[in-house]
């Protein structure tokens, strides 16, 4: 193995005695005091500087995904911190240990299964309502029968109408950015009674990723920027338990309450002649 | 909401002002010095206790699986701790965090593969090793044909034998505790070159996936007793960093071969004219 | 800098092509079926085979940290579950991230605060009871004279005796490997009433540092014991979870209690004038 | 227990079946695509809306910290990745565990430092250059008896000038946000060479702390503002190993050039009658 030939490239950070660089750019004198926080993560995401209103799009998602207040992310960070007050990144990392499949995960399903049905072989983009109908129809007609559900659709508060989700639209058209990611999700908001038997509202996290993907943000990484967006929320839930605590109130409402029940065990050995 | 009605049931840990339970029994007289940690930990996964060569076979699968020398999981917890040395649980988690599908996800995936076979709707267990073989030959023709990898078959050093895997069927037949999930195993070692076209070794990883499988383990946790095993080697890499530091020659190793370069847009926003 | 120099020695897990060694023994002849689990993990701590004593007291130390019921790194480890249930890896450590100063801190504070006493400069270790009790009211006293707790002693819910204490001390006894630390904390336990002014009990966490400490594991790695004992814990919350779940209702007893109430600005910018 | 006490206040996020608010404001009318991220990362902390310049200061602070290349923290998370590659929450979770003291704790320990200067008895806060350096050495004296660093002092690469700190300095007066932490740092930069007896630059992440702690943000929570800002280069970090991978290499370089030791046991049993 030549070792030689071990070096790691990176267009990020970089400093030599005298100076320091972020992409490629002078990180006091052209990023510090010029670049705003939600416009340095997009670009630092794809070594890209988006424009002013690519910028306004992206913070408004990440602002629809910041907080959502007692959910059981921000209640694993305060219990934690009321654990390990030493280890400020521990709680935060605990509740970034819930962005999973369930809580943050539609916003990645969403921006990948729109990408899917865009960039099936043979797909052509559509370019009117009626194009972008069929597409959605079909798109919908095909997760149906395969017993997969549409990410994007529903919502177990919202039940007629999520507020971020016309919002979002409408900052997309504002800006000229709306690209067909948004456009095919819109088509399904259309159509999908047709298909489905009931009308269900477009989902703000769904949207969030179709606006995401649009934006070139990549689609391994949506499920990021849904993380990056709530660790700023859980910055704002241990700020409030600094001020107002409830951990403690929390644990012992379980802990006061925990019944002990005997042992059921769950399984027995597993043998050739049966079980 | 009657709140009246939360009441958390659990036969782990409980107590009061004078004793302390654990899975019904008295901890300090019944549990304490007379049950081993292996022991325990299956009793508490399974909520029944299991036999001497049950505890026998499932602490062999964990020494199997407990340290593999610097994995990237290993790396990863040596490299936590040099940076935030207040938190040795931030380490551990940090090592743990790798415990997904690439390194130590093979357990779980080969218990399940193998379960969901035996467990197919109209499955007879076979009784002999033709019908064992029968069943593995249809087994891996299924995954075949589904491009689906066999989970259990290959590994990237041991080519030729992973000495774990005959010992961990010597020590399942030693003890009496062989079941199913073993058998196929076996019989998918025996039968696949047909069907596949090339001979690979039974990983020890796999046999560990189909050890714990027989033993009644939950499918769903089998990541889970990979990761507690590596909780025990994490803790002897941290021990050993102590004493033979590493983790700061490695940061070192990588840092001073950045080669900053200039950065390459991934991608453009989606415009539904084109991209 | 000479890279041919970077060498990373390791006595724990290494393999070639057709051997798989730990410790320096052969994995799949000397160690799988062959050593414990908590005896593997005493091993790959101190690189030490512990003898059948140390490896009783090692285990029964383990059994009394492993699980306390619904405490607020279970809820944590169950929440994030419930919420990220495809990553088994990230709701163990969301739960073990709670293992810091409050939850499990006493184990390793208590083992530091006896090893500090008793490695002061110009101390000797005591031969006597009287000798061990004249050192146990010193280091109570100077704990006081500077305003610092003395782990080990107190309990929130057993506050006349803690079962698991009086179990240990025997356990240590019946296998001879009481050491100093036990010792001490044992004096700490008889005298402290006298300079404190008030009877508490000695908490199984504390002895469990000074057992550990006396077994001659790493002082600065007492907490990962804690925390190896834990995993097993949460393995168990997790399996009972799967079969009981509570976590969805300790989600909506929180979210469904919520109250809205106005935002609180916490602090305005500091002015040199002022604030 | 009167469980009808249990309700749980917050001013972030709440929702009903028609509205969503976040911090008392409508989210979608008046927080989406109104409010940047930096702005609400501030304000969630603060439940206080921060002015344009508090904003640029702020942003340009987590600029800074964002990200600095091949750092411990983000080689975790790329090695966690490659090992965990279905866990995205996981690998932003492990790069943020290296958060502890060593590597980012500087921001923390700065602020909070200087804020234990400024807020000790009897503390006027000087009015003069003059009264600034007083303080200042009389703070850099107090931190040199007893043995204590002083944070902000310093830098292993920048040895001479760190190009962050005259920057901040410029941006907190262009928007007229200097106050006392940022007075007592600068004094501290003029002063300690006198008592300290060699120069050192003042370095930026010590900058960063005094920025934050000047504009009023939570102490405790320090050290989360520079965890929000390498979240956003981790997730950068990941997206370029996406496209220019390199944690497989860091691996191989690592475990390629391991070499098996034999075991050294640390420790013996302590034994009353001496080691």
């Amino acid at each position: 193995m030549p070792e030689s030939a071990s070096v790691y490239e990176t267009a990020l950070g970089a400093s030599t005695r005298e100076t320091i660089t972020l992409l490629g750019r002078d990180l006091a004198g052209e990023v510090m005091g010029e670049v705003g926080f939600g416009e340095l993560a997009f670009w630092l995401a794809t070594q890209r500087r988006p424009t002013p209103g690519e910028t306004r799009l992206f913070e408004a998602v990440l602002a629809a995904l910041a907080d959502h207040g007692f959910t059981p992310t921000a209640i694993a960070a305060r219990l934690t911190w009321l654990s390990a007050p030493d280890s400020v990144q521990g709680a935060l990392a605990a509740g970034l240990l819930g962005g999973g499949s369930r809580f943050l995960g539609v916003t990645e399903d969403c921006g990948r299964f729109l990408h899917e049905a865009l960039s099936a072989p043979g797909r052509d983009i559509p370019t009117t309502d009626e194009g972008w109908d069929a597409l959605a129809v079909d798109t919908v007609q095909r997760a149906k029968a395969a017993g997969r559900r549409v990410p994007g659709l529903g919502h177990h508060v919202h039940k007629e109408r999520d507020p971020r989700t016309p919002r979002l639209f409408q900052i997309a058209a504002e800006e000229g950015v709306r690209g067909p990611h948004l456009d095919l999700l819109a088509a399904v908001g259309r159509v999908h009674t047709e298909v489905l038997g009931r009308r269900l509202p477009l989902n703000g996290a769904g949207v969030c990723g179709a606006a995401l993907a649009d934006l070139g943000l990549p689609l391994e990484l949506l499920r990021g920027f849904a993380l990056l967006a709530r660790t700023a929320g859980l910055i704002g839930q241990l700020a409030e338990e600094l001020r107002t605590p409830v951990a403690n109130e929390i644990f012992l409402s379980v802990d006061l309450h925990n019944r002990p029940v005997p042992p059921v065990p769950s399984a027995t050995r597993w043998t050739s002649g049966g079980r």
